[in-house]
């Protein structure tokens, strides 16, 4: 019975996790603004910034990897497997909203140490795309770290009570 | 004896994430540059910029808790127990590694679409030490990768051969 729920829990978390990158995906590939000031235009795409190109390439393969385990059988050895790309994938997923993070910060409050000036003001619908993108990036990490704690959860706890050498 | 190999392996990657961290946190403090560009001062310190404060945060962190894991003794069960803040760092590194090395891309290359120019070319000292940095923690993050792998192997490896339901 626990163990079921233990099944529907991870299954459910799979299906967060998938959804979650998907969307992230999208909604930082169809992200796009422009605006001009002074004659000269200010052209926002998600392409232009490497951080943001990781993000995208990051999740994807996040979304792609959650569909695919999947269909790995619940009883098998490689079910255990699994725990090792899910590790992976749960790193990849950090470090894209990291360094996405990071940038978005940086077109919010700009850095006058660096002469960097803020750009959302002029892009904001870019911005805004950029946000949602990072929140639902956000909880596909998430997802993947409460993942990790389930199968540690799950792996641990028979071990536990004994105290082998 | 392939336990006592194992437990030296780990005890060695703790070893080199708590030096590699350390040097990261103290090579990304002590960064420090300044220029003039047409009567103007560009100042660079680490702490005018966010990622940078969380690098070094996250690496000071990741070093504290390395040292502090030492004392841990290796028979017990907050031995195995361990995996869980091990992944928290993990992430955390990760994270830091991310977010520092967006915004030192960024510093090198700049960004014209957005209007960043790049910085490295008048405060190439900073950008050496943030650069020096960024490789540390990513040894120190790459250690915890192999510690969580270690991990997830010692503890899988019994398991694989039976297959429970």
């Amino acid at each position: 019975m626990a163990k079921a729920a233990s099944r529907l829990f991870s299954l459910l978390l799979r299906l967060l996790a998938a959804a979650a990158t998907l969307s992230a995906t999208i909604i930082m590939a169809t992200s796009h603004d422009s605006t001009t000031i002074f004659g000269v235009t200010l052209d926002a795409k998600f392409q232009y910034t490497p951080s943001f190109k990781f993000f995208v390439v990051a999740n994807a393969i996040g979304c792609g990897y959650s569909l695919v385990v999947l269909f790995v059988p619940p009883r098998s050895s490689l079910s255990r497997l699994v725990i090792v790309p899910d590790v992976m994938v749960a790193l990849l997923l950090t470090a894209a909203v990291a360094a996405a993070g990071a940038l978005a910060h940086l077109g919010k409050r700009g850095n006058s140490h660096a002469g960097w000036l803020p750009t959302c003001g002029q892009i904001p619908s870019f911005c805004h795309h950029v946000m949602g993108a990072l929140i639902c990036a956000f909880v596909g990490a998430a997802a993947y770290l409460f993942l990790l704690l389930d199968t540690i959860h799950t792996v641990l706890s028979p071990l536990l009570p004994s105290s082998p050498s």
